[in-house]
């Protein structure tokens, strides 16, 4: 609801210079946000990986793809102050060592745009074998900056 | 949570083979997520285009560019079945007439890109210009297909 109010705020031209502004609130839902775009587009990869639906080599650097693309925008949603201000599964720990969580998030990015290039290439056995990097990387950033 | 959940089984390896179907409810989440993705960029578009934050081609054009990616990624998020599951200001119509749906999609769809081309370019009177068109497409979709 306040997402729609906004946008037909801005749409009919009357939002305040506000709007220009990042609130802690805003930053944790997009956040939120291009998480979800990363899960509902990692599921299908993980089932192909898996065996559980049948591997489309296009349809997986589709989705790879998109993965790779969401990745390096990932880091504006976690400005200073937004630790909290909405329902969050963010650590505190993040802000206190930004330079580790930057890093761990910079190796995702790296990983999930080496998983668009081989799933491009096609070779099946190297694009699970990098499937496998990609989900180490967010394994890592989750086991230390993510509240169970 | 239910997307952490979920997260978490896809990583751990134990999701099962219902991973790989859409529900309606995850349908809802995704189209809701990626819409809060364009928002997120098209305010700072916004108050550039109104004056009220200085105009920067070069961000200008990184946030048209992601508009313009998230677009044509939004139709899957409308799968048949989807009108319900979850809390969702997507009118039944949407499904009553698909077709006017989708193709109102894709004006939105070719109006971002081609403010992405325009941004690229630098010529702020045809960056506004163009930004209004693709306020319009906007508009004009909501207006038929989206709840107050």
């Amino acid at each position: 609801m306040r997402m729609r109010c906004a946008l037909i705020a801005l749409l009919m031209g009357v939002a305040n210079s506000a709007a220009a502004q990042v609130n802690p609130e805003d930053a944790i839902h997009y956040r939120q946000s291009q998480f979800s775009v990363i899960l509902w587009n990692w599921m299908p990869l993980n089932g192909m990986v898996r065996g559980r639906i049948p591997f489309d080599a296009k349809e997986f650097a589709k989705r790879a793809e998109r993965v790779a693309s969401v990745a390096p925008q990932l880091l504006e949603g976690f400005p200073a102050g937004s630790d909290s201000g909405a329902e969050t599964s963010a650590k505190k720990d993040i802000w206190a060592d930004f330079a580790d969580f930057t890093a761990k998030m910079k190796t995702f990015e790296q990983a999930s745009a080496k998983l668009a290039t081989t799933a491009r290439a096609g070779d099946e056995a190297a694009i699970k074998a990098q499937f496998a990097v990609v989900g180490d990387a967010c394994k890592a950033c989750h086991d230390k900056y993510k509240a169970e």
